[in-house]
């Protein structure tokens, strides 16, 4: 078949949108190797584009997360969510950053089956509950989290990714946003 | 009852903040009279509270939708995800820019039931669809926000504002943030 | 917008209810003020009508639980039911009961963040779990609540509360019934 | 196995009832043959008892809808609460009054698949739907029951019904109460 | 009203199943006195009627399960997936096995109000956890079967009998199986 | 981290496993040139495991649905149930029958997002359907999948297919098998 439309909404050029963002959009072009569709498909609203990718790059660039946690989230999180979009884009950076090209396809089917250690699988845990029941998220997942040796700092952390990408789910959804092909390739490491 | 702590997280000292963050800050003080628990509670990590701030704020300040329609879908999905912070404070605004005193407990009790127009019944089911069953939303909720009149970039919003406060709305739960006491009365217009 | 009408159903005249039920309607205008909608669109079943205000007459009455008690149970059930009249009407008494103008919009929202007693809370909690999960009540929730010095007559009484407003919850819905305009301003003690 | 007590509250002596009690629970025992054991149980709180009786008798004695259909939906509804009590007792009511062996135990488990009418699925459905989710119920479901045949009246009482024992199967769960021997096999007809 | 169908597929001729099938039903209609729908409607795919017949037998001939807890299982699960075949075909096996009239409605309504031992809520505590929230069973509930004294073998069963009626339970809501007028009262020992 | 174990209980030595399994066991592993870990473990209850495997071959050697089709239905159903054994074992086979590499986890993660035809849609929206709402399915859903062209036979195998996985994601959830390493690479074409 042939490839589905990558998003409900007009795309805009990229030359048309404001430089900041061209920038941002380079520098993802010089480091993936080709520019992700979320980029382009966010763009029709270039100012909430530009504040969804500084949230995600505030924790990227601050967390005392590692790369390979703040992955392993948004993929769980975006599992939970049936998000095609991010599973995939987010799937591929949990492979490279996890150095394990199995661990996007357990993270995203269901956590609780991984191959990830009790501390990750409790950091999961508490982003699904986040996900899935935001009501019933209490003192006690908290303190579960401390317990397995996570900073209140990385605690935060953790939530603010997951509320994130229950963000950006619900934007891919509403929008069907369509991952790139390269996305699904990366990260296998034959 | 002596009032419970705002936050489950270290709340810094305003005038620690960044000082674009201070300036938002002191816009709001001036215009609300105080300064929202809010604020203060995100600045914990003042990167990520600006981009919340820059996301809602791109919405605000450009949006085709009127500011009481944007404060109904707030407190719509507010109200759907239990999340007090923002019913009260935004239930303030929904009264403020609704000039309805009752709009805000009716729409945050049920949506269904609220005195609105049936356009802003739509407006309202599309964002409890999309903020409790994400993968159901499909073209027919899109076609039928047009039938109702919304333009593409109003479809775009609707969708834009209820995925951020599905992004809030589980900050709250988890950081545990209570409401300004000044909300509660604001708008009432007695 | 002009107010919907209060009920799906033939609103009967008052004068030809049964003299019984005129009596009791009689009593809440003293009290309150005007006539609460649910007396009249009740009224089109008058011995329906005479024995669900009976039943709550018989708690009100005799219960070991205080007034306030009784109302936080009915606003955080029916909250959890998205009922807007009993939210509403009910909302009135439990601020004026519990003297606290916050107390309505807390318990309808998400008893969990009320600002109340833990001993409340778990009142709350039991009437929620036997609201939406009743299969799930056992032995433990009423230990708990016995362990937080509830006696068997209050314990008996929060289910009857919760079981009664199951009920009336329901009628709302499937008739549509809204409430009066000054239930939403009673209680605010401005 | 012995037979588990029939409540987890204390069991009052009938002798010590209120007098009006004690002539309803007369004419119980007369009708059946023993006394069904909610009407004990229910008499720890004698005049919450009467009330929830008389509620009972004013749809039975007044209502449009034939026995039959009253305890059709009683079991319907019972059923989809998984109440042990009210399938049972009023399982025997179905059988009798609906003069068909397998009635009960086909609405009890689902009345999709039960063997009755098109217009008595539709009464079913409705009533199902208002016990598991109140708020979806709309014009909608009314117009479908009038589409059937149902008057106005006979709408009210489906409602009033799927009401009450959302009540009572409630109470029925908090306190344990279980139904007496006979019922089970009532209405056999060998 | 006149029986519906038995199912929505075609319907073989027994004489035209494949002799091994033929023989099946010939041992059910010796033993049963009748031969049960589901041996004809499954009939429509001979091949996996005879693997379906299998797997049940295979656990029947040789599980450490006795018959009457085989039966319970069976009840239990069925009823929390509301299928009308099962419910009554193997409900009538759990009475006429369990020795108790009473037993199959117990279970199909609700295990845990049933009249059976600790050890028999625990089993079918896990069965009916496995049949609606699959993703939920751990090592937690294993080691509570292991406490009440089921052996592996007997846990592997539990979860063997659960599997196979989540699939006997779709393929009869799907076909729209219905039981044969005889299971009905099968074992009510007057 | 070292792979985990694959699965709760005994595993049995292929040599000590009935012959005709080990002969179903050497064909798998021929074709695949590895023994999945399922035939092992099943192996641990012999007779069932033989069950299962013919109800499956019965279905792939006879069904009028290709075998992209299959794996395709499996996938998805298993999708559904968060089931990362047969997510992974069966999605390589759909990317090898349905010669696309991406299909698998597009199908997985949510089959309505799939780059798949409208008939294919149809035929996974039916299969999800009746694993997580079996009571809702209903001869609507019969005729959708007649007017997308499958036959009587295809559609009884789409239900056939859906139950069997319904079983087998139960049995890999209780039993916590994993897949083998494989799986995770087979089809991805490189």
């Amino acid at each position: 078949m042939s490839e589905p439309a990558m998003t409900r909404f007009p795309v805009p050029d990229i030359d048309d949108l404001p430089e900041e963002l061209q920038e941002r959009i380079d520098n993802e072009r010089e480091r993936a190797g080709f520019v992700p569709n979320v980029f382009v498909a966010y763009g029709y609203k270039p100012k909430q584009a530009r504040a969804f990718f500084d949230y995600y790059d505030a924790i990227v660039d601050d967390s005392p997360l590692s790369r390979e946690e703040i992955e392993m989230i948004i993929v769980a999180v975006s599992g939970a969510n049936d998000c095609l979009y991010c599973v995939v884009a987010h799937g591929a950076l949990a492979r490279i950053y996890g150095e394990d090209p199995h661990l996007a396809e357990q993270l995203a089917t269901n956590h609780r089956t991984a191959n990830i250690s009790d501390q990750h699988k409790a950091m999961c845990d508490v982003a699904v509950k986040l996900t899935e029941q935001p009501t019933a998220v209490g003192d006690d997942d908290i303190e579960r989290l401390r317990e397995y040796g996570f900073s209140m700092e990385e605690v935060w952390d953790i939530a603010s990714l997951t509320s994130l990408f229950n963000l950006s789910n619900r934007m891919a959804h509403f929008a069907d946003w369509r991952p790139n092909e390269e996305f699904y390739e990366m990260g296998r490491g034959q």
